[in-house]
């Protein structure tokens, strides 16, 4: 998992909302199995600590220990710079998708850069809702039996971790190393000024929609990979075209 | 699960002496998952059937109405050709060891021969025991992190279900297919557009070098790959915030 010039900080694992307490010890078991350590936990159900996930880690309780809980997702999310989530391809947005494998030429290229990165994925029973998967750069969607799609959820970060572990990362790739995303937080804050200048400008007038219209322009937004400069120059630009008249 | 020529006869999934009602059910809900059927037990601890594992088997029970049990080994593979059986790289026995992306070229050669084969696992505190190894025909060894190996036992399934999955879904695997990039002249429209009311509103002279600006511009709203309602999207969102006065 190393090369001569970078040292790899394995994902973190992010649980959405989670719900039983066995599948957050299952997930912590088997982050351990394959080297992650970096577990965060969205606004779980149960009150933390929780016995059940203790028991269900068996000796990963240093990976339940370690784990932090967040209110939102925003906060789980804002010092990472990209963030793949675990979904079936969803209907109305366009966001890339990879199967598990097809994702690691991304994760070679996030390493290439020292991105961190993330894996997120939803509650039990609901799956990520489309707030999260706007949110996320792109899906990982595992190929399952159409009649029978329902993966459980410690079994789907096990099937991630090992192939994370799976990944080659001495492998080259031409990929433009400089390019570094901006975290989370940057990109939140973009996204946030310019819904607010939209929404003072009364743009989502057919108000049912306003929640898809900030969907599909956050996911365009996340899929341009934005720097920290560019974020900057985009958001001089709305001040911009907010601020002053035209000559 | 099928090419031209052969109807593809999924593995057996074989578990020795398996203790928790709980990891049956979940190792029979992920085999549906990814097409698997054949659920076969070894000498269970506890009376079959089992109400924990028809718990964790979800929508997944009629693997469990049909599972099998076996007083013991010899009798559970007595119809198999071949058996790849999940262990640690024994120190004694001269056995083949894949890794579980390795015998994928092996399980491809036993399907173009119409061979049965089957995967065995072991009880979750002892791992297979070597008579059991000696019965197979090669090992199946995950790679994991040294400080902290042992599986459980569900995930272990789960990891070799996904695996065996991956061996004919090249084909399956969904292109992100929907997503048309708008043409070119679409996007220097938009491109355009901004760069002018950016003109419009002295933007340049405050950031100085008005080419740069532009081509980082430019490049930052190629890399999203927009589509064409994506532009009209964003045309409207330039036009919302440069007309409307804020409320």
């Amino acid at each position: 998992m190393t090369d001569c010039n970078t040292t790899i900080i394995p994902p973190a694992i992010i649980l959405d909302h989670p719900q039983l307490g066995e599948n957050i010890g299952a997930a912590a078991r088997v982050m351990h199995n394959f080297g992650l350590l970096d577990l965060r936990l969205v606004a779980p159900r149960d009150p933390w600590p929780n016995k059940a996930a203790n028991a269900m880690a068996a000796g990963a309780l240093n990976i339940i220990e370690q784990a932090v809980i967040y209110p939102t997702m925003a906060e789980a999310c804002a010092d990472l710079q990209y963030l793949f989530v675990t979904s079936a391809r969803p209907r109305d947005m366009q966001k890339k998708v990879y199967t598990p494998d097809q994702s690691k030429e991304k994760i070679t290229t996030l390493h290439q850069q020292n991105s961190r990165y993330g894996f997120i994925f939803g509650p039990e029973r609901t799956g990520v809702d489309n707030e999260v998967i706007a949110l996320a750069d792109a899906i990982i969607s595992i190929n399952v039996n159409p009649e029978y799609k329902s993966l459980n959820l410690a079994q789907t970060v096990a099937i991630l971790c090992y192939e994370w572990s799976q990944l080659e990362l001495l492998e080259n790739t031409h990929k433009n190393a400089d390019h570094v995303i901006a975290p989370k937080a940057m990109q939140l804050g973009l996204f946030e000024h310019l819904e607010e200048e939209l929404d003072k400008r009364n743009f989502y007038s057919v108000y049912e929609k306003k929640g898809r219209i900030i969907r599909n322009l956050r996911t365009m937004l996340t899929r341009a990979e934005l720097t920290e400069q560019e974020i900057k120059t985009l958001r001089g630009i709305i001040r911009c075209l907010c601020e002053h008249e035209p000559r």
